[in-house]
């Protein structure tokens, strides 16, 4: 023990206050972190209704993300994601998140849900497709959450689609 | 502080041990973690290689594991998938990850990459299929990674392909 009696009574007193303030701050509280990274999906769905998917993929997507998508390579990076999609810039993409997980350290995690995009026609109306998708999410120095990989597929219409 | 002397003692070399162990606990190997699930995917690859594609997912996924698969809706389910690709089982299905990522916490973790599918044809001889996949993994409780979700897409035959 040191021999000062003062500065054994602090430690004596401070070190299992800082044991306890490492348990506490590594319990990240997991089901809040799910919750929010469903919200953000939710809130990315809405800004492709609202912006374009252009934009809302420029909102949401870290500088270095990856696309995976049907029958094409991969696309390295927002930039040639966004030139990618603007090809399909007149489509009205959105999206219904089915789960979302979260890991332990709360700075990776993933959704998965089903897409509807409508294209118009060149002869007037659209067509509507439908698919799937699953997204890797990376908390951001900002506490945000942004997707790092973008998948999806195509799913036949919906039972009882006309 | 404690009467006891010898109690005070112990307790005040103790608490910065244990303050030091929470801390180095915490403190999983995330490089470490990263490398053994490429390893295990690549493992997972030569299982489809090996035992072919139903016996390697039943070896390489969870119970409770979902499958997006391409023209096809979700399947929940370790049972539903195998089933679903029995009635593939004549494809010979292998793939090369092309990057591993895992949280802090080493729970959860993604690989994607590039699959090459060779199915039969009717009148002899096979053609081959290309495509990209996205895994989500979980680590188990016996310390292996398993797939949660797995997702799959075509693409287009890599260039130079006759």
């Amino acid at each position: 023990m040191p021999k000062n009696r003062e500065t054994s009574t602090v430690l004596f007193y401070l070190l299992p206050i800082l044991f306890l303030i490492s348990c506490v701050k590594s319990n990240i509280d997991v089901e809040q972190e799910r919750a929010a990274l469903l919200k953000t999906d939710r809130e990315f769905a809405q800004a492709s209704v609202d912006h374009g998917v252009v934009e809302a993929f420029k909102m949401y997507l870290t500088e270095d993300a990856i696309q995976l998508p049907q029958n094409s390579q991969p696309h390295f990076g927002k930039q040639a994601i966004a030139e990618a999609m603007s090809a399909d810039a007149q489509m009205t993409l959105t999206w219904q998140p089915q789960k979302a997980e979260v890991a332990k350290s709360g700075d990776l995690g993933y959704t998965w849900g089903t897409y509807e995009v409508k294209v118009p026609n060149p002869d007037g109306g659209e067509r509507t497709g439908y698919g799937k998708y699953l997204n890797i999410w990376k908390k951001q120095p900002d506490d945000s959450w942004k997707v790092v990989v973008d998948m999806g597929n195509q799913s036949p219409p919906p039972e009882g689609t006309p």
